[in-house]
């Protein structure tokens, strides 16, 4: 029984997905992978959102390219939340993905994110889910202090190396 | 039994829809307008684009602004041939309505017309009946030639009184 | 002690934001208005932010326009999940908004709506509590119903009384 | 007599065009390649499509470019239903030619597909055709069918060997 | 017999295009208004076209909104210089007609100027007929030059009346 | 002797730029208006930047529309920091203004605000005068206290009277 | 004495440009090469302009990219007709260049082609120097006509080998 | 004690802000390099901004991509001049790090340069401090003289050894 439900109108858009479920991971929670495609399979669609609160999920990501139906049409199906990542497209880099997904009308909202911006999507999860769970507001907390962590330490090695040996390093 | 469907997805494109159906009316088809919604009304539309063949129809003009998913929902649903009609929406101007219509993915593929082009929409549905129907060819053609006899018209009269008088002529 | 922050960068933002209150309004849900600035009050910002949660928030809804900062430093400064509103602008009709917040880097997210889609990051923010909540989930339901039920009788005065009746009633 | 007549601006779009006849194909459906230009053959492109129709033609699938006139062109000369495929450009990433094909004014409509979606033209043409014809019907149904399966296969397979090894595998 | 050939698609474009004549009046050139349309009337466009080197134009400004095509199927059927003037247009204010008169194939050029810029193309002719025109180089130099006085008086009168009072003067 | 300059290209932009002055005024920084125009008085438009600093000028702001040039012609001229405010256009919105302006080539920088932005072109002049001056400096500390003050007041005014009464006293 | 002008901001601009003195070389047309900058070199551009009428120039053919002020500057400083062309940009891909320099102000106009367009402005400036040269009249023929033919064999050679032979022929 | 501070909110900008260091050094200015976030370090960006006065800086370059919070932050936190830094995005090619940049509201300037213009940055840095430093002034002076003649020894090139020679060249 999966917290979270991650669906994608088509198999290419895999590599950008895979980083939510990745980061869902490290955050211990479970989900589901689903390939599935608001126009070739309508029905299939409807059927998982309309299933996916009595399986026990809490949010659906669900991400999309080019006229990306798929979010809103989760989203009119379930009362679930549903976080929106519009894929980039090969043809106008995603700004058909965006709007498809974001400019939906009042009444059936769709809480978009990036374009390929699914880490983020699996994090917007995460905030929801931790609204009732501490040990997941503390985890977010440690990934929140660990981000920042990060960020110190190359501004700190780039002080201490200065920026050619920065940039060869990171090249390399 | 109409001919030809004419869904829009709010009541707030009826505006521009309504040339389709004078322009159907025009040339003597029946036609139908349904107001409903692929985010509201999901199973509904879902229901109308699967007995839309069986009811008769042979083409669908299905109008929708903003995240405007109703002519690819639609198209989902049927295999009659379904014209797109990207209304023009208050923050972008309809080019959100357009990407979501035009940038449909392999396999299921919208008919897009012009940013409220309702009425190229009801003649593209003309056209494609005209296929199988004489009658229809000449009234299309009559259609073209009066058209072209108009902006003639408007031409020779330029022509006769100068573009000042022409322009008074047409605010007042 | 609100359940939700409705906060904008500025009061020329409430007439949008005002349908957001009125929304949550019907949902039962308490919730706070509050004006501030990501440029103009920075500190007040972060402080608001920062005590969002011990202040009993649950979810933040923020809207700004042009280079819309607001929901994203509310978001670097609370673990809970912010919902951004992008305002239409005078000069880009809010794509600059839209972009200034729908594009945030990993790590950060916002939940980001339509341009001026004030109600439904506040449906969003609704769906998010009704996570926990069943008495929620059934409001929710009935909201999708009554929605549904308005976009079924709006068709079916359409088919009634026709386009030109329907379209002068509208007007008048 | 081809049933249908693909015409393209240039030879640098037949990549993308022959997806159409490839398409047609599948669907036994006769067809003819044309390479002509709207500027640089504007005679011949006007001959070809008066003679369209005479010629056995029923539908004509239009692809161009840039300032992307040849479908409009197309269109104006005869009264078959005119496909437009906006092939991307590779400075603007054909949304020239995608506003260059689908904002034709009232009168003449140019149905229009996605950036590149010459075998969604294709479809089209199928769909369009087949309203006469209940052989073709089963065909699209049949294809309609196999795609679905095909995301299914998809789906399940994903399931089956998870994320890593399906990336795996599809780029090997 | 005229030098010069105004040619529009569509009545709705003289308001802008009537600057044109009024600019090439000032110049004491001649020239005709034509309504046209490439999609309407596309043989009368090809006839128009064809002749007007013989009828004895020098150069054709053709203005026309939308999936614009007059200027560039004008160019494709003389050898005459074509300005084209992008008319701005109701839904995406005149990006289409731009794109659609700017991005020509290699081999047909469309001399282009701001969209709306009907004036601008008149002196683009003026300037092209000036190239062997003694006279109408003088003519040019003295317009260059009340124009730059014209500037030079209004900079003038700001500096002696100041902001409030040019800016109310301005407006009454 | 102007501390700043502030020069616009048209007559037009005046509305816009007037706020600049005011700006300025708050400051007790002198200024001196100037309608120029970097192509109908290149020449002039030349000798104003290069006498800028020689008549004691710190900083220029220049703003203009469409192929707005002024900007970077005056910064190719002078060294004194050219602050480039990009006028809202007519048929663009201000994008052709925005780009002509900030996407300088390497050597030349313009510093580019938002669109319509002149009264923050001015604080922008006054920050850099401020760089060598105690005085200007505490004026920009008290300017914006007064600014967070002012946001502070309205935040605490719609706390007190609530949404309705605050849009109606906005309103009247 | 060269007949046309070429003049780029940047040489980076050149292996563009160079498209326009090759087409002017082809109609046995004397062209000059110059490299300048708007920007970093004023005053050598307002000089070139200033003397290109009595140097003997007909017609100016000025590329730029980004804030593409050269071919208005150019056009600001001579009565000659001058032809941009925008030169694609590395990050807004031309769009920039377009911008800056076809939305010129009334007055001072600048013949715009497409984005790398350069062949186009030179075969513009050929159709220019035609208008009073009856041989380059008939040389514009000729290559019009070639043009035609190479499209015509094109096609032929499709019809005759097949798409697939094409494709590969064309790769090789 | 730095000069001039360049702050970038990721190491993946510093390949791009690297050219504002060299710029600098160039002019024997002293400035520090900082990698912060205004989302993943947000309290750290306001010490950092609020302290930047009192450790001597002048003038802060802020570098930021996607959702460009940064540098308007920053210049919420002080009262110096802030000049942004839009780096190019890998799917909006930067536009939308321009507009959260360049639309700051009116209180909060942030000087905009070009996108990926950090070379440019510095440069208006430079000018800045040039006001009250003749010994800046006139090695600002001898760079544009040194770029003009960069410029002129090009174009002399390019004259003499032709464009065949000099593209070769280029490459190699």
């Amino acid at each position: 029984m999966p917290d979270i439900g991650i669906i994608m109108g088509s198999d290419s858009d895999l590599q950008v997905m895979k980083e939510a479920g990745e980061m869902l991971e490290g955050f211990g929670l479970s989900y589901e992978y689903t390939i599935c495609s608001a126009h070739r399979l309508p029905q299939a669609t409807a059927d998982y959102a309309q299933n996916a609160a009595s399986r026990g999920m809490k949010v659906i990501i669900a991400g999309a390219g080019g006229a990306a139906h798929l979010p809103g049409v989760i989203a009119a199906y379930t009362l679930l939340p549903v976080v929106g990542v519009p894929i980039k497209s090969s043809t106008l880099s995603g700004i058909d993905s965006l709007y498809s997904i974001v400019q939906m009308p009042k009444g059936i909202p769709v809480a978009t994110v990036a374009i390929n911006g699914s880490a983020n999507a699996a994090l917007l999860a995460v905030q929801i889910l931790a609204l009732g769970d501490e040990k997941l507001q503390s985890a977010l907390l440690e990934y929140r202090q660990e981000m920042a962590q990060g960020v110190l330490q190359k501004d700190q090695k780039l002080k201490d190396i200065g920026v050619q040996s920065y940039l060869e390093e990171k090249k390399s």
